[in-house]
C-alpha cells in the first residue's frame, strides 16, 4: 500500500511539494476487498465537520491556511481521496484561484461588481434585504458554493498557484459556515 | 458509531434542523477497517438512479422537494456522505441558491438574459437550433450542470436558506434527466 | 452484484448507450458490508493519476477523447462511482458542454472575451503577467477548475450531447495538468 501510494505520488510522499507529482504515471487501483496481506488493505474513511469562518469584508479572501488549520490533522490520515467544502450560504461563494498576488482578488471583486448591477441601476425585484443582497445571490451562483479537491499523500493536491477563496458578497460581514467532508483511503 | 455520528451532527440526529449542527467540533474519523467491535463498523454504500424532471418554462425553478421525494428514502440510510446530482443536458443548469423568495429566481433569470446576448444583437455562429440555443449553452457553463451536497444524519446538509434550482435556459420546455449518486456510510 | 448493477443501468450494461438508462428506476443500495455471499460483495476502489494535456491555443477545446484514452481502462473496473477531474491551474478552466458543433466552443470563447475586459479598456491592477492574465483568472473562476461526473457500468455517465471541455484562457499555449480521481465499486 505504502509503495503503491508513493508510486502514485511520483515518489514524493507527503513531504514533497505536490507540484512534483509524476505526470502521466498510471496509478495503482486501490481496493478494500478483504485481502490476506494486511499491507495491501486499504480502509475507506470518512470525516466530516462544520467550520465557522470569521466575518470578512465584502471581497475575495484567501482562506487556504484557515481551512488547513481546521482539517490538516484529518487530511494526514488519507493517502488518496477527495475533500469536499460546502458553504452554507447563498450570498457568498467558494472558488479556487491565484494564491499569491492579492491584486488578483481585488480585480475579481471589481469584475463581479461591474458585471452585476447594484442600486438604482439594477432591475431587481428582490430588494427587501438591501441593494447588495440580490447581486450577492447572483454572484454566489456564478462562482458556486462548493469545491471538491483531490487528496494525495495526506495533502490537498492543488497546483502551485492555486488557493481556496471565500468571496463575501454582502456589505455587512458575517461569520460563514463551511461543511467539510473528507473521503478516501 | 451512532454516538460518533451524533457528535458529528452536534447532537442533532436526523430530526433536528441542520443549521443547529455544532460548529467547529472536530469530527470522528469513520473507517470500514474490519473491526472486532461491530458497533464501530461502518459500511460504505453507493446508490445511483436517474431522475426525470418534468418540463418547466424558461427560468429558474426550486426543485429541492422533487429531488427529496426521489432520493429521501435512500438518503435516510446514510449517516455521513455526499450526494452528487448530474444534469444530462447542455442547455440547462443546476445551482444552489435562495429557497424562499421566488423573486430571487426571477431576478437571476433577468441577470442571465441581460448578460448573454440573444437574437439579432448576438454574435453567435451557432444559430441552427434557434436564437435561444447558444445563449442556453453559455448559461449552462456559467452555472454548471452538477452539484455535490454533503449528507449528514440521513439528510442533505444545506444551509437554512439554500435550495436546489434547475435553471431551464431553452424556450421550449422539455423533460430533464438528473443522475443522482449517493456515497457514504 | 451484477444483477443489481444491470438493474441500476436499466438493463443496459456497459455496452448499451448511456442515454438509454432506465429513468426513475429506484436503484439498489450497494454496500461493502462483509457478506457470506461473495456475489453480493462490492469492493470500494480508488484510482488517482495526473494527466498532462498538450498545449492548446486560447479557446475552448473538446477533450473527452483525450481523457477517456487516459482513464478508460481504470473506468472499466467501476460499476458505479464518481470521476473527479481537477485542473492544476488558475488561468484555464474545465466545463461540460456541447460535444458536436465546434461553433458552440467558438461562440463560448467569444462570450468570455466580450464579458471580461482586456487590455487598455480593463480596470485591472494585476497586469505584470500580461494583459490576458487577469482576464484568464476571472474566466477560470467563472467556469471552474473541477468536474465530477457519475460512473455507470464502466463508463462516464454523461448525456448524449455532453462533452468535457478544456478552456485555455492564456494567449501562450502551455501544457495543463489534470488530477483524475476515480472512486466507486
Amino acid at each position: 500500500m505504502q509503495n503503491s501510494v508513493v508510486a502514485l505520488g511520483g515518489g514524493g510522499g507527503g513531504a514533497k511539494p505536490l507540484q512534483s507529482l509524476a505526470v502521466g504515471v498510471r496509478s495503482s487501483l486501490y481496493t478494500t476487498n478483504p485481502n490476506p496481506n494486511p499491507n495491501r488493505m486499504a480502509a475507506p474513511k470518512w470525516a466530516q465537520k462544520t467550520i465557522t469562518l470569521p466575518p470578512q469584508r465584502r471581497g475575495c479572501h484567501l482562506i487556504t491556511p484557515k481551512i488547513l488549520k481546521e482539517i490538516g490533522q484529518d487530511l494526514s490520515e488519507f493517502k488518496c481521496g477527495l475533500a469536499h467544502l460546502f458553504l452554507h450560504h447563498t450570498s457568498a461563494s467558494l472558488t479556487i484561484n491565484e494564491n499569491y498576488d492579492s491584486d488578483v482578488r481585488d480585480d475579481t471583486e471589481t469584475f463581479l461588481n461591474n458585471i452585476v448591477p447594484e442600486g438604482r441601476s439594477a432591475p431587481w425585484k428582490h430588494t427587501l434585504e438591501g441593494p447588495d443582497d440580490m447581486p450577492a445571490h447572483i454572484k454566489s451562483s456564478m462562482f458556486g458554493c462548493a469545491l471538491t479537491i483531490p487528496i494525495t499523500n495526506g495533502q490537498l493536491n492543488m497546483g502551485t498557484w492555486q488557493g481556496i477563496w471565500l468571496c463575501e458578497h454582502r456589505d455587512s460581514p458575517t461569520a460563514r459556515k463551511v461543511v467539510v467532508t473528507l473521503n478516501g483511503i
